[in-house]
């Protein structure tokens, strides 16, 4: 870090916009598939063509963290790469709890890209005596009544809500207290009492398809 | 409008910010779960609790569009649900196209949300001649060489993309010249030569929890 402010102190102060930090997966997932495609060095410019975004924003961005390139060089694709997964904390794996195995769980199952980058789902959860005890990908689906049990004893820190709408808080409010800290929550609704230092992101397609269709009018 | 503004006009113009629109369907969302739970009235104070927003905010929002409460008596959930599905569009059917039927495409046709808040989807694409053919919830795969001649002849205007990174692109382009306006993008790459009159919202759930992951140092 070139201003000597390391990233966990700013992290923990709340220092950089919470906005900020959305947009570095996309930097990142940008400079891996700019490396696929053989380049080593890129820039601002060309980053934000990518993405649609200006390069004074994705300077700006970059400049919370430290100095990655040098004016009129650009940035070195490996090393920028290797810089945002530290700052997103991306050296380790993460182990992931699946909560729910209907069909979406089940395509969550079978998403590679959770591996690929890292994710590895560990644990699945589900409520159907049907389902638990079967083993998927080599994992046993758990009854869900023994979701605060085994993740707080496994340490787990991030879950998928893949469950129904009905029983999503309920389930938020458990893995909450076994100490998950980020939740990947699927279920069309906002969570709430959710303490400070847990995160939840929330993916519902149909508010994505709402946005668009204001514009179809 | 009570301004004398159509939506349709502010909507050609962009009047309203990109971002405004994109909460909108959060508001739509939680009248209904409200209208759900028998509400009768609500509030920006109680909106906004339900969603983590500051009633400010909400008030600013829905003063784009209009006045949709009285002071000091709140909003009729009803009232409210009503014009917020006028403003986005929602009061018709909209018909939608799902391009790949891996195991994500197959999760999002038994999505029974989708049909539930009138996003139906009636066409299904795929390159697999082992898939293409089988009849899934009354629709035949078609093959994904005729995307651009079926969705222009049906008229389509919304597309679901679950198709491998590989070929997102290519079939984008197909997907644009063939009229539709609103893609769903869930391969997880920022798409290229869109016309300012198609949207695209992506959806990719590792960016989301490499946010979280952030703040799990």
């Amino acid at each position: 870090m070139a201003d000597g402010t390391s990233a966990a102190t700013k992290r923990q102060e709340g220092q950089v916009p919470d906005i900020v930090i959305g947009r570095l997966p996309l930097y990142l997932r940008t400079l891996i598939l700019l490396e696929k495609e053989g380049k080593e060095v890129t820039s601002s410019q060309e980053l934000g063509k990518q993405l649609g975004i200006s390069s004074a924003q994705i300077r700006k961005d970059l400049s919370h963290f430290g100095e990655f390139g040098k004016q009129g060089t650009g940035y070195a694709v490996s090393y920028l790469k290797g810089q945002l997964k530290e700052i997103l904390n991306l050296d380790e794996v993460w182990s992931v709890a699946l909560i729910g195995f209907g069909d979406l769980g089940h395509a969550l199952v079978h998403y590679n890209r959770f591996s690929e980058r890292r994710f590895n789902i560990e644990l699945i959860f589900d409520a159907d005596p049907d389902k638990i005890g079967h083993v998927i990908n080599g994992i046993i689906i758990q009854n869900a009544e023994k979701i605060e049990e085994i993740i707080k004893a496994k340490g787990i820190k991030i879950a998928i809500l893949a469950v129904p709408i009905e029983v999503a808080q309920t389930v938020t409010d458990k893995l909450v207290n076994a100490g998950v800290r980020a939740i990947l929550n699927y279920a069309p609704i906002t969570l709430k009492n959710i303490p400070q230092d847990v995160k939840v992101q929330t993916i519902d397609p149909i508010a994505h398809l709402q946005k668009m269709t204001y514009y179809l009018g």
